[in-house]
């Protein structure tokens, strides 16, 4: 039985992080959107971790903020620890780091687009992909609701097909009892999408109470919280702490005796794992001379004992975990409340996307997060952030938003997973961008919040909050620039530093310039002629990285030009690399299946060689004379 | 593989609303319980209406309450909204209801149990129970975890073998997209317990924003809270408003045309449903004359825009439920966020437990709740209370707790569950109790809170609470009966409120019998003798419900006295009903399943006469008279 359930312009399967986001962003974009997940009781769930941000992640969050987008917003108002992590390295690598109230950000996620307009939540399992003439057109229900939309965008995670693993049992299932999603598989490979199993894995939690924290080393959150969102100025909050232990030669020696029980090295499994989340049985067998590994225990949340053992992810039986639990110190009586658990599901290689994330052989199908190979919230929402502006995009006519790797992280992912593909759940990382010391945490707002206001998803209120940051900055500048002082004014300040003295005036800049003087010192210069209240520590922040790293930030960007003039080299749509001659069979082959936009997005293909390139070049350069001679 | 995973006084399986109390109760009386349950998501969920309490109902939760429990005390922490129903009626009818934040019941649940002392909460599914010489002995979860336990208490509620059902549409599931327990009921048939299907199903929620609030009727709080706790003085909290509204002929067209597509009517469903919650399609075809339905629209929590439609459960397919709640005043936009759905599941015939909730044919295995045959949240606490006091009481070797049906409701479905049996999904109404003007809402603690105590899980403070309260209504009455007031100071009061006048003094007492003298009046007297500033209102009502309905309660008293006449006559456990001569066949049988404990309670096993109880009673004292002449 069918049935006509609706129209809309954007339809998203999925309220994950990414479904979210997609779904905020086309409705705020003007779309009529609909958003279907299997139960409203899991909406943005966090089935691992109970953290927005960490290395690498805490980037994107600050991208998807300055883009429009709600992961920022939605951690800052349920956060109960927050730290900057690597503030003694460089500022390309600080990185913000939110413990969450699972509970909490849950309610906040689900409460936020429950009150979006343009915006519809409903509860269904989405079976079929009604696709017309290569265009998605709608979706079909269990229950035979038929929804038409303009664009579709699927972020199922890590339901379809999923199956649970402990030890030597193994269950379909969705993480946390919840129902797995077994139908939408067969149909997306009938669509010709090529699915693959990926897999990942859950530690135990644990009672709060069974623990003994005496024996562990306390993780404070920071005295001065910085909000994650570039909207809020100041979040003060009872910071919750977490705490640091390892485990011992003993839990070695109980992980290699039940290596052969656990499902990954059974065999059981058919997923590939992330490497850079490993279960505690990898990294024992990697690392089999590391006699102990560190563990964190993070809350949960504020109304739960349950504790989180970041660091023991496992698909051990639970009978071996509970033993190798308790032989981590402070963890000897630990009381285990949800066992850990490994889970397989199917996902799309990512190389059947473009950049804009549609799909390349069915147009108006979009798809983001852990269903196009990545792990990780802040990476599903970035790229659900992305799939819907490109949707609404894609029904406005325009073109698409692509992110190149030199303007964010957002952009690095998407081209990692859609020029190289990945054979196994991607994670981002800092050391994945070329360009870090540019594409910076705290500049991200600069960096993105004007396109997301072209596309029209930043609000005129932060965009105006933007600017006003942005012309704030430009101000500071100058008068650092133009202000001088001279020896008497500052070389008493210098002394007390240790800096050495100036014989003659020099300015603000180039004292700042300095490794030794900060803002602390600016600050007690001219202040007859500026009231330094006035300025805020953002933009003494954005002065200070600007200034001191002028030289590193200059560098690349000389290599960011570089790369420009490879990225603007569009290749036309239609392109048969099967005709040009020159070309190795491989990166024909390569060259045919990914249909890189530009001859940079060719050079990164893995089996394309430089010489490759240099063929493609020349040949792009002949067509394009030809043409020009057609022409005349 | 199975492991030993930990030893235990009383294991629970099941984390719904009778799984909660039972584990509550046998841990706080000082055994070493655990709770295991599907997922730790869902502990105390309510899948249906959003509130706690109403008619029947509300004197559960206050019994409940009385003797120890944690539902009332968790609903006056997560409520939106309390009404003191049928107050235009007599007290024995008055219910207290309230709706519920659900998200925050869960929340508020789940932590009272991660921080009760000796209790352990697990997340698993069992899917055995080990039996050893005929008594429980332990249980089996999925991973291979052997719990040991020295009882156990089955509080499955809806997940045995869970079925789906919407119009044409079926599959196995558990309520909200969560998974059914699939393992458990054939373990079960092997152990010997006859195990039925039941049904039963929930309306659709829709967004708050699509409804027309403007043509309905607003259903207000009450301007004066009464909290459900006798532990809770004062609440105070801004009530949130419910709606009224009605289903239009067009409704009853369109459920009338699709009639034989719902999952009912079609012949799907094996299960029965509940006579006294009916889908809105069996209300519909049984009263064809009515030509329109009320409907109440109540919000799911604070932090959600999800509605409640009361009244219309339905398991019609999703298409005809947009079309049916589209015609009822006020919903004609109506978006649907959760449709509606029928479930079916594993219960047993409760004719197989003892009064005590103790399996007859298995020792130390109790059971409790929805798998017993009932419907509702409160029905389902209560039962889990009892089941959880009598597993501890029994590892005590002490008499179980068995209240009768002159002493609470609770005492009521047991019985009629145990006793009588039920074919449908069993639910409390006052008309159920012979009792009910002994048995009110505002004297459960009266009644239960001193057993409560005696089992030891009423704590002091609660006791010293009681003790107070009593003792002040003592001396109330006492002074209310010594004092006399005179004409003169009287009369001009009386004439007030158009009482007949006095012409000689009169007592307090006798003054406030008439039905238009209320406390209000007597606290215009005697101001210098008393503060009435410290006679509570709790005692005020006591006093005045007891002095007004002296009569009829003074009769129910002698009735309660007939009735423990016959309940007091008790059957010893080993009897052989099959060798009485002069008991009919059925009346032999139904009494040997049962076994009743009494004389009383044999009078209520349908298929057993009058006359067969005049036969077993004379061979009762023919068997007492033979013992007598033994010993002598
Ligand atoms: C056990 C486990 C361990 C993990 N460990 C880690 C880790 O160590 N590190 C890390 O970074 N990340 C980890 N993750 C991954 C992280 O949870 C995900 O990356 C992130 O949640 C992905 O977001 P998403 O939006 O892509 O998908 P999900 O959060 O999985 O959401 C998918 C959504 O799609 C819905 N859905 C699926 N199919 C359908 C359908 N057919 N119809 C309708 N709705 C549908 C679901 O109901 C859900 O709302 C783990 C996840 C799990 C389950
Ligand atoms: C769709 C629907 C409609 C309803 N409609 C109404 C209504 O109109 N009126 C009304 O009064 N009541 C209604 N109810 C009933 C009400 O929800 C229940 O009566 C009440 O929740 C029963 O409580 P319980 O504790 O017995 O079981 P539940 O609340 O069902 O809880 C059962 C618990 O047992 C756990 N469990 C089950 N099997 C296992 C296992 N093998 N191992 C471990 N754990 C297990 C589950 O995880 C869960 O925690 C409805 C319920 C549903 C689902």
């Amino acid at each position: 039985m069918e049935y006509h359930a609706g129209a809309y312009d954007v339809i998203v399967v999925g309220a994950g992080h990414a479904g979210c986001e997609a779904a905020l962003a086309a409705s705020r974009m003007g779309c009529k959107t609909l958003i279907i997940t299997l139960t409203l009781d899991s909406i943005a769930m966090m089935p691992c971790n109970p953290s927005i941000g960490g290395t690498g992640k805490g980037h994107l969050v600050r991208e998807i903020d300055a883009l429009g987008g709600e992961m920022g917003l939605n951690i800052d108002k349920a956060f109960i620890q927050s730290r900057m992590l690597n503030t003694a390295k460089g500022p390309a690598v600080h990185s913000l780091r939110a413990q969450a109230d699972k509970s909490k950000y849950h309610i906040e996620m689900k409460k936020t687009i429950e009150n979006q307009p343009k915006l519809d939540l409903v509860q269904g399992e989405v079976i079929d992909i009604i696709v017309k003439n290569q265009q998605a057109r709608g979706v079909k229900t269990r229950t035979g609701s038929i929804y038409e939309g303009n664009a579709i965008i699927l972020a199922t995670g890590v339901y379809l097909k999923s199956k649970i693993f402990m030890g030597e049992v193994n269950y379909e299932s969705g993480p946390n009892g919840l129902f797995p999603a077994n139908y939408l598989s067969n149909r997306l490979r009938e669509l010709g999408c090529n699915l693959r199993r990926f897999k990942t894995g859950t530690p135990a939690r644990i009672h709060r109470d069974s623990i003994d924290f005496s024996k562990m080393s306390i993780q404070p959150g920071d005295t001065e919280i910085v909000p994650f969102s570039f909207m809020n100025d100041e979040i003060n909050i009872e910071q919750q702490p977490c705490w640091l232990t390892r485990t011992t030669p003993e839990t070695l020696r109980i992980i290699n005796e039940n290596l052969k029980r656990s499902s990954f090295y059974r065999g059981d499994m058919e997923g590939v794992g992330p490497r850079y989340c490993p279960s505690i049985e990898d990294k024992i067998v990697r690392f089999q001379d590391k006699p102990t590994h560190q563990l964190f225990i993070e809350p949960e949340g504020l109304n739960t004992k349950e504790m989180y053992l970041q660091g023991m992810s496992t698909s051990l039986p639970v009978e071996v975990q509970v033993e190798m639990i308790r032989s981590v110190i402070g963890l000897e009586k630990a009381e285990i409340m949800r066992p850990a658990y490994a889970i397989e599901y199917d996902c799309i290689d990512p190389t059947q996307l473009k950049l804009s994330l549609e799909m390349k052989h069915i147009n108006n199908f979009f798809s983001a997060g852990q269903f196009n190979g990545t792990s990780g919230y802040e990476e599903a929402a970035a790229q659900g952030l992305i799939a819907g502006i490109n949707a609404v995009l894609k029904i406005r006519r325009e073109e698409p938003l692509i992110l190149d790797r030199s303007e964010a992280y957002i952009g690095v992912i998407i081209d990692d997973l859609v020029t190289k593909g990945t054979n196994e759940p991607y994670r981002m990382m800092t050391s994945r961008a070329e360009y870090r010391l540019v594409l910076r945490q705290d500049n991200a707002d600069l960096r993105l919040t004007e396109k997301g206001y072209k596309v029209g998803l930043v609000t005129e209120e932060r965009y105006k909050r933007f600017s006003g940051k942005k012309d704030k900055i430009a101000l500071e500048m100058e008068r650092l620039k133009k202000t001088n002082v001279t020896p008497k004014e500052v070389n008493n300040i210098l002394e007390e530093i240790g800096s050495s003295l100036i014989k003659t005036g020099v300015s603000l800049y180039e004292l700042l310039k300095r490794p030794e003087v900060s803002y602390k010192e600016i600050k007690r210069l001219k202040k007859n002629e500026v009231n330094y209240e006035d300025i805020d520590k953002e933009v003494e922040e954005q002065c200070e990285i600007v200034i001191k790293y002028e030289g590193y930030i200059d560098k690349q960007l000389k290599q960011i030009d570089q790369f420009k003039k490879l990225e603007g080299k569009k290749i036309p749509e239609g392109i048969n690399y099967l005709e040009i001659q020159g070309l190795r069979l491989e990166a024909r082959q390569k060259l045919n299946s990914i249909r890189p936009l530009s001859v940079g997005q060719a050079s990164r293909i893995s089996g394309v060689s430089p010489a490759d390139i240099s063929v493609l070049l020349v040949y792009l350069e002949q067509k394009r004379r030809q043409k020009v001679g057609e022409k005349n």
